[in-house]
Order: structure tokens, then C-alpha cells, then sequence
């Protein structure tokens, strides 16, 4: 039972309550037993494992924590677990989002809970807030660890998501992939990233408001892909699409 | 100038942090030039504003902020302007979002933000998080003061939004209207508000996380929506929806 505030596994968790620590040391900290057990049940095993009142006192684990309710559990993960996502991204379609400069943690989070919910990859630029930190964590209500985690890249498929004036998505032709493009919560897209896409596209917001924010724009647009990707489906002949699933 | 933090305006500022104050005395703050500015664009008359270096001394200004960098300018305003939506929503149809028990302030701030792109109105129930508070005035980025708010009430044309095992949102007739109706962060909709509703529908989620937060699903409700009468608009004959235009 750990009793002294100066505990080297303690320590640690304080460190990486920093982006600097966490990229130095190559870990992170999930707070809680929801993460904790969504990390397990993903595959990622832990380096450590603190439990309050198990191997703990609860008050210390509490002083490490950044939640306002403490949690009872904290495991400490290698991020370089998520490249393993990179296999499954290989043998999946260039579906899923591109993030470039996306800084809010929230919204990265809340965008790998929709890349998780739709499917397909989240691809990171840097400047991007750390999807590890604990906000992010947080907001991905576990989908950090299940999501194909990639370098910010502009596959073949690439549609630049624009606040005003492109093609409104649901016009737009998704036929060879929807791995959509979304810039920063301040500037949006530099044209260089938007030249380098094979399409743009707008949501068309009949509205006042100039725009959604960052998070509710990738969550539309997956959800835009999924639509048509269903219907697809439907309207396909059943024994074609039969044939296909089983070979 | 005032110079004095014991300053009857800023008391009430401080007061006004508070969602018992708000309530009590009818009155909220909204934070900064952006606030304040999008407040009077939308026709709001603030009962006081402060602006540092002008009326306040800046420091005395920053003491009584919410914000992390703290404003140059607080506006004082009456929660009741927010009724003259009312008016604005008799005449509208019944599209647009009534969330039961959200009591997430970014949620609500968001949800707003989404309303107002899409157009429509918002209603809420008690137990949703202040609309009037800092975190939910911020998440909207001025949108509350354009958003018809309405209380909670389920209009003909009413859609419960459950997180699994409805019709397919995309599949839904939506030609009645859409008002959707989402349920709390944690419970959903309880069974007595989805059994008056006219409709339930599901976001299809092919992936692996097992649902979106409130604010996503309800922007995606929004979107999908405004896409059907996007596409109904286009394939009307155009001569028909000239008459419409020009009586």
C-alpha cells in the first residue's frame, strides 16, 4: 500500500499531467475505471495500475487525480499502443477524419467518439491537442483506445471540409473514399492543405450562425458518409451483396 | 471610473455567477466584446455595461470575470428579452430541438449554436443547465440570443432521438416537421416523453462506440433535417417556387 506522496508511481502520474512528460516518457494516465476498463478491453495493458485502498491510500490517489470527483482507479498506458491502430487503418478505406490544428482537447476527443461511432481512422497534424491528455481522454469516453490512431496525411479520398461557398456535402460525390479534412477552431484549412484534397465541400447552414464548431462538423460529415453508405447497402441486390460478404 | 470592488456593479456581477442570483433577479452576464456585440446585433438592450479603463478599472474588471484571460468588456442583461422568440416561433414551424434534463452547460451552449445554424427552436425543460450561464453563453458564441427559446413542450411533428433500435434517422418521414427531442447525458428520454412523441428515430452508428454525446446527435438531427428540405427546395419545379417566393 502506497502511503507517502513522494512514491515514485506517484510522481509519475503528476508528470504526466504534462504534454511535455507524456511525449518524454512515451505514457499517459486514464483516469477512472470507465477508461481504465475500456483500455483493457481494447488490448492496451497497463504499466501500472493504482486502486484505492487496494495498493493506494485513497486520499493520495486523489491528490494526483485532475478529476473533481476522484476516481477509484488510475492506470498508467504506453501511448505507442494506439500505432497499432495503424494495421487496421492499412486495410481499411481512407474513411474516417484528418485533423490539422484542431487544438481544443475537447473537440479532438468528442471527433475520435464519432470516428469510433461511424468507423474509420483519426488522422492527427501536429498542433493538435494530445489525444492522450485528459481532456481528450475524457471526451472520447474511451474511443482513443479503439480508434485507428495515424499521422495527419491526405490519402487518395481526401474531401477539405469548408466553413462557407464549396459544394454542399450532401451534393458531393463520396464514391472514392470520405476521409474528411477539418482545420483549426480559428483559421480553418490553409489553402495549401485544401489544394492538396480531391474535393471540397460545405454543410450548408440555412441559419444565423456562421458556423458549427469543429466537433459537430466531422460528426456531421461521418454521419453524411454513413448515410450514404447505408442506403448503398440497401439498394444493392441482395444476392450481389451476399456474394461479396461471403467469397 | 470604479475604482472600489465593493461597487454595487460589480457585487452584482459576482452575484449573477450563480444560477440561484440569475433566477432570482431575471438578469445574466455575458463576457466579452464578442457576447456583447453578437447581444445588442440580436436587438438586446444590456442594463449595464462595463468596460475596463472606461467605467471600471481593468483589474477590478478581471476580479469579477469567469475567463481565463479576462474581457474588456461585461454586459448585464434580462433573461426576458430571450422570450421575444416566442413570437418568432408561433410563426415558425415546429422544427428544431427540445432537450429534456441536459445538464451539461457546453451541451446546451452547443445545441443552441446548432439551432441557430439550421434554424428552428429550442426548448427547454427544467433540469436543463442554464442557458444564461457563462459556460453554456460561451459554448453558443452568441447564438442564445438569436435562438427562439421556448419551455419544453412536444409539438405535433415531435421525433424522440434514442440511442439505439428506432428507424433509421435517413429512413424517418419527416414531413410532419422536426422537432427532435433528446434525452439527458446519463438516462436518455424517459418513457412517458417518448410515448408523446409522433415518432422515435436512431442515429445508425456502424461503429464500435455505442452512442454520440447529446450535442452531436442533436446537430446531426438538425443537419439531416435541413438536407431533406434542401433537396425537397431543388427538385421543386422552380416556376412553383418562384409564386412561393412573390406572391
Amino acid at each position: 500500500m502506497i502511503t507517502s506522496p513522494e512514491n515514485a508511481k506517484l510522481k509519475l502520474v503528476r508528470k504526466l499531467g504534462s504534454r511535455r512528460w507524456r511525449d518524454k516518457l512515451g505514457l499517459f494516465v486514464a483516469e477512472g475505471e470507465d477508461l481504465v476498463d475500456a483500455a483493457r478491453a481494447a488490448g492496451w495493458e497497463p504499466v501500472e495500475v493504482l486502486v484505492a485502498g487496494e495498493n493506494v491510500a485513497p486520499e493520495l490517489l486523489a491528490q494526483v487525480s485532475t478529476l473533481a470527483h476522484p476516481p477509484r482507479v488510475i492506470g498508467v498506458f504506453r501511448t505507442s499502443e494506439g500505432t497499432t491502430g495503424a494495421a487496421v487503418a492499412d486495410a481499411a478505406p481512407a474513411d474516417g477524419l484528418a485533423l490539422w490544428r484542431v487544438a481544443d482537447p475537447g473537440n479532438v476527443g468528442t471527433l475520435a467518439r464519432a470516428v469510433d461511432a461511424f468507423g474509420g481512422t483519426l488522422r492527427l497534424s501536429d498542433g493538435c491537442a494530445d489525444p492522450f491528455g485528459p481532456k481528450a481522454l475524457r471526451a472520447s469516453m474511451g474511443s482513443i483506445f479503439r480508434v485507428p490512431l495515424l499521422e495527419f496525411e491526405l490519402p487518395p479520398g481526401s474531401v477539405a471540409l469548408l466553413a462557407h461557398g464549396a459544394t454542399p456535402l450532401h451534393g458531393l460525390d463520396l464514391e472514392v473514399g470520405s476521409n474528411f479534412v477539418l482545420g483549426s477552431e480559428r483559421e480553418g484549412l490553409p489553402p495549401e492543405i485544401v489544394e492538396r484534397c480531391d474535393a471540397v465541400a460545405t454543410i450548408p447552414l440555412p441559419g444565423r450562425a456562421e458556423s458549427l464548431n469543429v466537433a459537430m462538423a466531422g460528426t456531421v460529415a461521418l454521419y453524411e458518409a454513413s448515410r450514404r453508405r447505408a442506403i448503398q447497402t440497401v439498394s444493392s441486390p441482395p444476392v450481389k451483396a451476399r456474394r461479396s460478404n461471403h467469397p
